[in-house]
């Protein structure tokens, strides 16, 4: 009954999955990787995410360091390995990583061994860090911290060098318990959250940053894609904190909670039910289409870790 | 005969010193960490290493996860337990590093366990990797990639969200198998180096960028410190390309090789004998300062890995 | 015969109606207000203006400091109250502002009284100030001054803090007496007039500044509005000095003239008839639409004051 | 017992003390002022806050709009007519403001009547409201808000454009009672406080923002005096968060208080006695200069309001 | 079986034409041009070319300085002075440049005599030099250098300034001979390459930069407009590296060469077969559109200079 | 009694001063040049205008296209062949410029013939332009243009890519013909004038502009190194409006006239009299270091051409 970790060709406990302290991806943050989750034991959109990993190599210069087809076998491995711990009313989250492998660890950084190191897990989602959030509704708090520049390193290719976010998830818990971080990009539009897309409605309109200067969430092409076969129109566009605190309606997207109702944004009240018309419109579908009904699994499978 | 590395307590092979991939270290790259050699079997600046390393923390929000001393106990530790390994008349590396311990990998990321992970390990000193530029002079090729802006991540405080540096690196080296990057930052001003600083002199002056967005390093500090002592002028300001393409000389600072000469700048030549006066100057004085002939160390115990 | 000014419950005579000194709406230039306009007597897009006032304080943290219905109240009363003193046929102009209320005007600002000051008065519409362009054109100069950042404040909450705008006009009006400023914004990308945002058409088509760091004019969204009536296509985008050189045509559009046309831009020559084509359709359909002859009533009524 | 203020030419009573809503300084936040202190009864550096009212006049373009002469006598009219109240050992403070005068408040603003406005008044120090922060130091957060750019408004021409202020001063209390916010320029420098300077002390040395995006303080400027008298190093420089949170010391800077003692920026705890040892320095050797202990007099004088 | 080149008015052999040292042209790059080619021995597009040229004066504030039409005129008389000499199968390239004159060449720049320098003259299409990436594909390499803002210089007005692509090109071709480099613009977005539009195809969209701060090419338009025929999506917008390294094709437009496929962009391959499906779709349309088999043309009439 | 140029190794008349159509002078504006002038027939700082040239063609990646020495002699040559023509009390100015020498104008630019374009001329100095403005003081006026960015072209390497002071001087002119423009840089810092270095006096202290996006002038450089000599402290920095509004004296810099006074910017009045002490003071001090009363020169041989 206990989860196993795929690395570099072995099942693995999860106390034992570690990496070498050579390794780029420890040296360098220099890991890109996908999160993925199940719904009827099934992964969710798994050719997109196979895809995006993809992308987020070839940025990097990696290309062909892995297929989507080696990486899709092991992510079934690691599906058919755990997933008869799970109800089969509930569901798993998935993580696929990937680093350049081990280097030497100087300033002249070097690769000595150019073998990819590849992990995979999976675990329960963690509802109960987020269901009461559904009918609450989130706190958002803008962060004095940017989110990294295009320029430096491109937040599309999703990659473990989250400092920033380390840092903004610490300072929103000072403020607010309750509050998860919004970045802005340098420019001083809005950008993403930690791990997470940001919708505002207005209007009947869905709002959402462009992918300009942030991670191009496949629960974020999920929202827009069910809008649009639900004729609710949908704006990628820069949007300013102005755009946020006057939405009629404001939700973050993300693999786990798939559409989170935000109740606040620096402490302006946003919306007066939770989840919105539009989440629950949004969620009423994407249950729909999943064939689960998202929040009550959250509800039934919750407990406190 | 093996080096041995220290993690969370004990000492372990090389080989076996891995971190979890729950590891904040691994999931975000919030390692901070110093990296130092020793001079005659004794560590060169280390309390400037470790004050540096206390407002990396600082800086972060981790002051306290270790102490100065404590730090300083275990890499006594680590040289201890390596170092008769070594030559008498060679020297070690080492780098220290902090990660606020393991959390769960989700969007909402949130650490479980606040033991932080502290690693510290030695290595030989890479000289085949930069003893010819000694004298040959290092090929410098401006990047296309910007370092991180302060507004994001404090460059200062030294770190492993690395990946712009990754991507730095693999470019120049497709251009130039012999060169390495140079940062300039998002205001189109000269960073950094990989892990190094830039120097240039003109007019018998030192330049060198501001410590606003690079990493202010011991090295960087010990050439201003042995200027000073010389009577030789250091100007910090923000410089551009002109100022480097017109150098009379430029030479890249770090931990390991001390001072590295530089022989071109996107194909512009520097100088015209390696190292120049002023770096020949003051690799003597650091010699001397520390009674070990830098270049011939290198000279003496390189060899071909 | 002498027009009346609510403030704060009270009707008053212009020459009465007075802040303290203490009130944050001139300690801080914090006053957030809304201008329209009547035609037939009938106030213009109400409804409109009054939820972008809510945008406004909402934008401000101050929302629920006064009711869109209340606001309503008070400006229908001072309506009623002046609206006497005016010939059938023309029109009038009114203004309604919010401010917190007083304050302790110390560096650590803090508001004793927390009692919103409301104010809203009246006047007659400036004709003689803007006639003679209906037909000649105004000259528009780009100013020095860059209007205020989003990162800190929005431009699109309308509000006081416009030192910016007294500066600009200061300049233009040096330069040229018939000449009014066009702001930038920080990025260099045209913005917006002072109180009044500005269209160009090249080849049959609108183009006006997105919204981002501009007020979205009630004008500019009328405009809008008529000409996709007219199935004459509107582009938001980011534009140029290029853009607006280069335009076959360009006007004004504000509350008080509705739509004035631009003769020239930086001493380029825009256009040669004044109205334009397309500003002479649109004034056309939008006096149509409110039942009054825009140019004509300004013509009729205007005089030197 | 009751105080009066100077309204141009008249001594009315506070209450009494009122603009027409048609003011340039009410319509634009076009106000330029000086606030400045007394010790003894006397003005501190007046002189200096005379000469820093010309040249905001001046960089408005109104020069001459009042003489530093006139401006001079009107404040000592004011002190004389409420120093009476003053307890012989309290002081008071003191607001200086001038406004272009009245405006017609249109979109195409038009000033008709070019008297300015000048208003002078005076008040109790408000003690209560920063005694305590003497002996247990103040919280900072950085806001997310910028302070307006250079490019928009100069910092330096102390004005009443303070929305901002109004805005960050109101997050920050949301997020902490204690807290006053520090403003970043659009770069994301260091910048400024709330109508104060901010001071950082590491290893001996004073740093503080350059001049570029902020009001040069009296108050900064006295620091900066007293610690060259006592040979203290002051460095004016481009400051970065890293900067802040990793000083041994810093403090505030103010008309009313003086140096005000920080304990913590962004939750990262500064120093460990209150005031540090330079804040200490300083307020003693402020305290010699002007022949009042500051701290001491605001202990005696403080009380609930 | 001489060119000859249009002058002022005079037809001269290209060994004789010459612009003065004291032309503004040469004095300050203040050369305003086209260049176009034929087909079939008919300008492609010279109404659009004309058209632009135009714009490009009125942006500088010189419009009038020559007439389209007598421009036209002149384009047509250097057509007939030299197109004998080209195989009936062939076609050629022109130029048209404009200066506003002679000036007086100091610190203080005056014009002295104001008849514009006008010059036109024709080559022979230099196939020999891209011929064989039609079918191999073109290397890309982002350059280090930012191109001009328009803040500065509208890159839309065609003109002179052109150091940074000389620098451009030439730091290019240091790293890789077969290479040509690709600009960003200051904010970091893509913008184009030397004289050449860029184009990227994902998932059957093509995408290309907006025009804010590059050339609009007329070849950029005219893919545009046969995409449009073809029903081709095309999407304008802000595009950064991570879109052109993950392109499925991606080609290059101007006027000689017309569409040139990419094989690789900074080292990441591009695509798999030149010229990839849509750049081959779209070279059939635009030979089929002007009656002229674009590749064979270049094939058969290539050859070494 | 005509003057002759010097053109790749003939002498001319300036009437036959020609360069080629195909020159990249012409087609990039690749012109890399000095300015100087002569005092007594001497050329003034000739070792430091060799020095900045040489620096101008490194940056360039054109180190070794001509040695100092061949300029060097050129410019004596040219000298010697025209200086007869000149008043033994009167002086001259003299231009020297290269350009990389011709290529084949494409897209795909492409030298083909390495022979650089050397050009050497002289005129006589034109104090009709600015005699009057010694005693009666320049108008400044700051362009809406901002000038090139170093991320783009170094305005340290003396360029002829100047549109922007072509629309500059235009811009200028038309708003008032008695001014000259000034540049911000892109960040909105004060850069230079056309050809021309700015300084402003405060409190009898000199500041400028640093380097940073200027051109360094050689007249910047003798009024800092006069200024030293006479005990004046010069800071350069970054300066904004607010700092030359507030100037108690402000004056230009430039090759032809040395220093020039100031008496206006942005309509702000500047000094009093003109020049102003420190002009009068640093004029002084530089006619009697070359010999030569640079006022009484230009008064004694102005006249109208």
């Amino acid at each position: 009954m206990e989860r196993l970790v795929y690395m570099n060709g072995e099942m693995l406990p999860e106390k034992e999955a570690k990496v070498s302290i050579f390794d780029v991806g420890f040296l360098c943050g220099a890991t890109f990787f996908e999160s993925l989750r199940t719904f009827r034991h099934k992964f969710f959109k798994l050719e997109e995410h196979l895809r995006r990993f993809e992308m987020s190599l070839t940025y990097a210069g990696l290309a062909g360091l892995i297929t989507k087809g080696e990486m899709s076998d092991i992510m079934h491995r690691v599906l058919d390995a755990n997933i008869h711990i799970t109800d089969t009313e509930d569901d798993i989250w998935m993580c696929a990583e990937v680093t350049p492998g081990r280097a030497f660890p100087m300033p002249l950084i070097e690769q000595q061994d150019k073998t990819p190191t590849v992990i995979v897990y999976s675990s329960e989602l963690p509802y109960n860090r987020y269901l009461k959030y559904y009918t609450e509704g989130k706190h958002v708090l803008t962060s004095i911290i940017r989110n990294i520049s295009t320029q430096s390193l491109a937040s599309r290719a999703k990659n473990r060098n989250r400092i920033p976010h380390f840092l903004a998830k610490s300072e929103a818990a000072k403020k607010d318990p309750e509050a998860t971080p919004l970045f802005l990009n340098i420019e001083g539009n809005i950008a993403e959250g930690i791990g997470a897309n940001i919708f505002f409605v207005r209007d009947g309109i869905l709002y959402t940053p462009t992918v300009k200067n942030i991670l191009n969430g496949i629960s974020r092409l999920t929202v827009i894609e069910l809008a649009e076969k639900m004729n609710i129109k949908v704006i990628e566009k820069d949007l300013a904190l102005y755009d946020a605190y006057n939405a009629d309606e404001a939700f973050l997207t993300t693999t786990s909670y798939c559409i989170l109702p935000i109740s606040a944004i620096d402490n302006r009240k946003i919306g007066d039910s939770y989840p919105g018309p539009y989440a629950k419109k949004l969620l009423d579908a994407w249950s729909k289409k999943v064939g689960v009904n998202i929040v009550e699994q959250a509800q039934k499978f919750a407990k406190k870790r």
